[in-house]
């Protein structure tokens, strides 16, 4: 097991099966690489579905979860932090992730990535609206990864492994 | 004195002289308003200028200042919410303003911006860019104001205080 | 109005009658000091009671409070910083004040005090119990204050005040 | 690997020879039992050498890290959970822990204590002094278990574990 962290932050609820079916796609890439996958640990969307797909294959899976009780995690967290502080903690999934993958788009997703920015972590997004690639290329283009697949986010990741 | 807060946000080293005076005659015009203005804190930028302007008429301002120490706030502050959590204190200043003007845009400000409307906070841009607009029309639209001047953004402002 | 902050922390809904006066006559003592009041912020306990006090004499009040909504909020709160972030305001509570009064006992004071004697504030008890004084004592014994009444509680703030 | 979470505390710097070998037992026998351990991220101290332990034999380390650099966690911590945000992290430590034991007494833990309490968490105290016992035992006696020996400690984990 390395101990690089891939955080993967996108739609909870409202997210679309394409998302979830990328999202528990990149759970196994993520997994095959040995890489520690990190979310927002909730039992919806793209982070239960990262985690679930990590799963399958023996990875390992860490939740930073909105609430203050255990319970609320996807079952598919191995390590469940209970922050109890809402979305104060999106500062705290971008800090603990040596790189971000955005798997589709929503408010939370979007804090998160600014802050990511902020933090100077290089964001890879998986097939961005245009408004979206925009917007956050005028931010920070250095900084600003653009996938058109899950295999092709996964080496954009693998950049950033190699460069520590 | 209303208790209505109108949370300020913007660039803060890296603010253009523009920035600093519309940020500068908000603080005046919330503080005309007898509207209270909250801000992150710091001794630069946008922040500093809209408590320094404010504060010129009488207005109250608090501020949610990054680090532990309370020197590092604006002598302009009145309130200094001191919270030693960096960026995770974004979320309490959303949480704390009954609304909210962008002045200027940045990392910090996106983060912001996106909390707010996922908080379901209206939030008013002052001459934003066009990708910004369209981002973030994209995410909420039924949240985001545009404002051509700081006059048209408190007109905005003052809606929002009428609906309460 | 100064800018000398006085926290006052103590139960909330398990406050004794007596802890409810002593925090309302701290209230009003403060405010005629002309310096601003400091919470926790909620519509219950000693909190409720300080800020209620500060108020009936035209005391400045700042509650921060725990949760994400502004409605729980003590009424007697003039500029109610919301956390939505539970105990972990604690912190914020304990470095925004310049000096903590301690007006009765229980888990969340507890904590709170122990962070104020670690980032070196000096802490005021009214009235503690034998166990609770000799505790913090052989914690911080330089930093902690005994009070046998409101009054010398606000005796030993103005030393702080005085020392600034 | 079990999902059990023991948290441990005590002092950093000024952990005194004894509770750095208590607490660096305490890491294999935990790391024996199967759980996790997490502390407070840190590479001095208890928490630097409950994670040395548990790492000896094979052990899973999380580290709940003040600052907002990965650099400053221990070296034997697996996964550091990078906060940024000082002491406000506390309530993250405790809320994600099963269990805690204090090992040795400082502020920082005496904090930590009184917040795992309010969260109805058993704390299992390693040789407390005679104030910490009465202390927290007047505050929520039902919550304290007192052990003279790392085995004791864990014995107490394990009724714990069992009861969940």
């Amino acid at each position: 097991m390395s101990d690089f962290i891939v955080g993967v932050i996108g739609p909870g609820r409202s997210a679309t099966p394409r998302e979830i079916g990328d999202a528990h796609e990149l759970g196994r890439l993520i997994a095959e690489e040995e890489w520690i996958v990190l979310s927002g640990g909730r039992d919806t969307g793209v982070t239960d579905a990262v985690s679930t797909g990590a799963r399958e294959i023996g990875g390992l899976t860490v939740g930073i979860v909105p609430g203050a009780d255990r319970r609320e995690a996807s079952a598919a967290v191995d390590i469940p932090i209970i922050t109890g502080m809402g979305n104060a903690r999106y500062d705290i999934e971008v800090l603990s992730s040596d790189v971000l993958i955005a798997c589709g788009m929503e408010c939370g997703p979007a804090s998160q990535i600014a802050l990511a920015l902020e933090a100077e972590k290089i964001v890879i997004f998986l097939n961005p609206s245009k408004e979206c690639e925009s917007f956050f290329k005028v931010l920070r283009p250095e900084l600003v990864r653009v996938a058109r697949s899950t295999k092709e986010a996964i080496e954009w990741a693998r950049e950033v492994a190699a460069s520590r």
